[in-house]
């Protein structure tokens, strides 16, 4: 047995009970949205996950990666687990068929990213880096790119990375110095990036490198960068290996976490012999990485989300067999399971309704996405409601899910500090997702400026309507008092969207970037109770059927996991956001000095 | 250069600006008292935390022990630290001098006890545990025990273990079944005890291990164990060994943090050759345990406050030097460090409130206790404090002693995650804090059945008292706003209280139960907002005079970190404590089937 378990019920309610397969019908570009091919490729990576990622969980931790001799050596195993993982054709589950992928929706690959990242998070990061890179290349590069690259990496003999920090500039892209000087078809490349996720391995024949840099007469800042592809080595039109194109790995980072992971610093033409293609227009590089970005914050709120799924499973499995304490009864005291005691169950059903929210959201938030690409109905409406997600879903995935880890060591106790248990594990592999991919104070700026104020709310008063329509169809049903609050924590979200407005446009832009990320935090618990208001109503309608009891049971917990979500944690937040607008910013008070 | 930075401007600020050291002066029984004495002691514990321990801190984590043929091999160096911390005389820097204790009260250690702990706090724990033995030997052993233990344990010479967890029991300590069976005038000790901190190393000559076991006619459960000395080694009335005692290391322990502290199980009396002698009177152990427990859990919420505020300061520094971004002004945009950027100063603005609402809270305690033991005055009513702040400060400080180093490490960024910087060991270190000394689910049973409503609320009526005092002094100054709002919150707190009992007596103790640890947390808040309100109090009247420009800045500050906890932390208590009372316990509805 390994570590890892999946809550199937609930990941199948999502999929298939909830209306977003039948959503999916109504699209056109897919190869497949069946169900059949769903469950296909749902058990394919189940056991992939549940099987070879999860046996490599520990070993990846404890072994961890080191340098040596200028190369990267991986814990024991992963050479082999990437083979196996590249012949289940996953790289490329999102991918045109014309190179080789699959061509599946997000509603498909997030169950399956959801397996992969709970069960060994490190590993998951090279199909996720790989696919970003082939995703710019297709959506950027030439046809000659294409045809030389993509294939190679949906079929997982190349990987791929995404190059953006530099030394010194960290979040501050348009800071970096890393220069691409035109040499006929092709550029010099010389500079050095940090923070590469996946930099280098030997598990592929080649890695292929997407680089921001800077061309001589680029104008400074973000706008003057432009991007680059540039393969670890250099390949024939076969991808035969010429030579080493120069790009080498000067260190990795020793990391509290995701430690099968390598993070390298990447030393591009020390010895000035490197060379990389554009890709694309000349200084549209940040631009052209900021259309990827949805893309892998939804993965990386899926990375929250399923390692704290993964970490509830444990601590409940625990709480269940191990004996302590007693119960009063009528009769005296009898002995007692953990999960008997009320604190222990508060922390249980705390984490469940996390954990179910938060799959709920991004779930949604996958299916807005294929609507947004592909649906027949209204796909300016499902763009708006993936891009006023997006940071939501990154942010709140990532830090609830840490909470969550939290509450996972604590159910059980002593031992959740120990390595004999997977939980401690756990919490410092998430850690890191509330920092990379933006950290969540940037998602949170991106929120209230980009995704909200700078299109006067118009995304969030979509969302609004969503909730407004949601309540009405509540209205006179069991679920008629969760509708009202949540209505109200709504509206109460708008009203702070809008005193942000005010302030910003009353020089008080400060106020603002002061309050975002305490918005975003209670924003993402009211967008939870949402969509798990949204399932509950499904529930409510499944129990009007004949439902067997076991489903009967699954259907009255989630109106359970609902009304405590609601009734506990939205209602607070209600209070949390009224205040927000209350208390002005701290302001010029405050020293550090 | 090391990790640890000390705010020794706050600390003193704590221990000679506030009442503190005068109140001390009405003290009896106390070797000394003085301002120099402190001053001294301070200025010892600073050089050896800074320079000795805090060198040590990197190297224990990332050596870590390791059980080699039985014996435990510990990091690099702490051999030579142990000599040089026992030499400076602080193991018995609380004990009676008959015993070569410094006989100092606890308002002088607590701030000894921050630096060991904010510094290295896996080797705190070797003179902590050591304490908590020696003090159980000397407030219930003969005269023959205390002279053959304590001067050696005060010396250093020996260490001291607290044997009370054992494998399937837990927190249940009362199901316990080592035993011990009478023989002449010792008993034969067998059993096997675990998480025994500093369980078995070679750093001194002898480990004397105070064990709860149970003789053959005891009673069942808690009420029938008793409590034993039992030492690694016997030996002779001049200290030397006559031989071993069967007292072995069985295996110890893998961690996520506190690395460099052997967490051990230890096997009594494996080849029938241990022997222990009884401590006070049969079946007493666990009350006499307990006797000891307000000291433990004073030093755990140390621990947390001392990790905090070293990650806080570890990160204010790194926030001032990181250039990162731009800030716009009149003119443009002019490159900005990190600490200018809105969502990094609300991160540093709230570690700071969070860290000095702490430490208020702990010297407070502290001086609370030494005035129960020793004060002129009312006893009682220092006693009562102590007892009620005990839970609070262990929970408070550990758990919000996280958040803190949660939030050093997002101020970071992706380098609060690499083991470069100090901060995520701090998160690694502090999160066991949160568990051991009884989890903080069980510090809320102890602080809501325990220390409210079995004494029917008396306690929390004389802190009730208390901040009512605070409240009519500060009318009419400048404070009048923060004190209305404290004087709400604690108003709020106390109706929890009181619909809790009303709970409890109508068959409802489980929603107690299922409330306490939240009521805690927030209780926790509207305590350190107390005590910070009275700091800021006595900053007012300093400004009154004339200071110095940096006092002048300090005390400014007090006000407005004081004004911000009020203002931000204690205000949304109150929310979350109304909820508390309204919402009813989830009930019988959950399932986790």
């Amino acid at each position: 047995m390994t570590h890892y378990q999946i809550n199937e019920r609930d990941m199948m309610f999502n999929l298939k009970e909830c209306p977003g397969l039948q959503a999916l019908a109504d699209t056109d570009g897919y190869e497949d949205t069946s169900e059949e091919t769903l469950d296909l490729i749902f058990e394919q990576a189940k056991k992939f996950a549940t099987e070879v990622l999860a046996e490599h969980f520990v070993v990846g931790d404890r072994q961890g990666c080191e340098l040596v001799d200028g190369e990267v050596k991986l814990p024991e195993g992963f050479d082999n687990v990437w083979e196996q993982y590249a012949e289940t054709g996953m790289v490329g589950i999102n991918a045109d068929a014309e190179f080789g992928g699959a061509n599946l929706p997000h509603f498909f690959s997030s169950p399956v990213a959801e397996m992969e990242c709970g069960s060994n998070v490190s590993f998951s990061m090279l199909p996720l880096l790989t696919r970003g890179a082939a995703r710019l290349i297709y959506t950027f590069g030439t046809q000659e790119l294409k045809e030389k690259y993509l294939e190679n990496m949906y079929s997982g003999e190349w990987s791929g990375t995404m190059c953006l920090t530099e030394p010194g500039a960290g979040s501050d892209v348009g800071a970096g110095l890393t220069k691409a000087v035109p040499e006929g078809d092709h550029f010099k490349i010389s500079g050095t990036k940090i923070f590469i996720t996946w930099g280098d391995h030997e598990l592929t024949k080649n890695i292929v490198h997407l680089v921001l840099a800077r061309t001589p007469d680029a104008p400074p800042g973000s706008k003057g960068l432009s991007l680059f592809v540039v393969p670890k080595y250099l390949t024939d039109d076969e991808g035969n290996v010429i030579r080493s194109n120069d790009v080498t790995c000067g260190n990795i980072e020793h990391k509290m976490g995701i430690k099968a992971s390598p993070t390298c610093v990447i030393n591009f033409g020390t010895d000035d012999d490197c060379i990389g293609w554009l890709i694309g227009e000349p200084n549209k590089g940040m631009s052209q990485m900021f259309q990827m970005m949805n893309d892998a914050r939804l993965e990386v709120g899926i990375q929250g989300m399923a390692q704290a799924s993964a970490a509830y499973l444990s601590a409940l499995g625990y709480a269940k067999e191990r004996a302590q304490g007693s119960i009063r009864t009528a009769e005296g005291a009898r002995p007692a399971k953990i999960i008997e005691h009320p604190d222990v169950r508060r922390m249980l059903l705390r984490m469940r309704a996390i954990v179910e929210a938060s799959r709920a959201m991004i779930y949604h938030m996958s299916l807005y996405m294929d609507l947004a690409h592909h649906g027949k109905g209204d796909r300016e409406r499902y763009r708006a409601l993936s891009e006023l997600l997006t940071p939501v879903v990154k942010s709140y995935g990532s830090d609830q899910g840490f909470r969550v880890t939290e509450m996972a060591i604590q159910t059980y106790g002593g031992y959740g500090f120990c390595q004999e248990y997977p939980v401690e594990q756990y919490m410092r592999d998430i850690k890191i997702a509330s920092i990379y991919e933006g950290t969540n104070g940037i998602q949170a700026l991106d929120l209230v400026f980009r995704k909200i104020l700078m299109n006067k709310g118009a995304h969030l008063k979509v969302w609004l309507g969503d909730v407004a329509a949601l309540c009405g169809e509540l209205k006179g049903t069991r679920l008629e008092a969760q509708a009202d609050a949540l209505g109200k924590a709504a509206q109460t979200a708008a009203a702070v969207a809008t005193k942000f407005g005010e302030w910003a446009a009353t020089g008080k832009a400060e106020a603002v970037q002061y309050r975002a990320t305490d918005f975003q935090e209670h924003l993402g618990h009211v967008m939870g109770g949402y969509f798990l208001l949204r399932q509950a109503q499904y529930a409510a309608k499944c129990l009007e059927g004949q439902p067997s009891p076991a489903d009967q049971h699954f259907y009255e917990q989630k109106i359970v996991t609902t009304d405590y979500f609601i009734g506990d944690q939205v209602v607070q937040s209600v209070s949390a956001l009224q205040h927000l607008m209350q208390v002005p910013f701290p302001g010029t008070d405050v020293s550090f000095d």
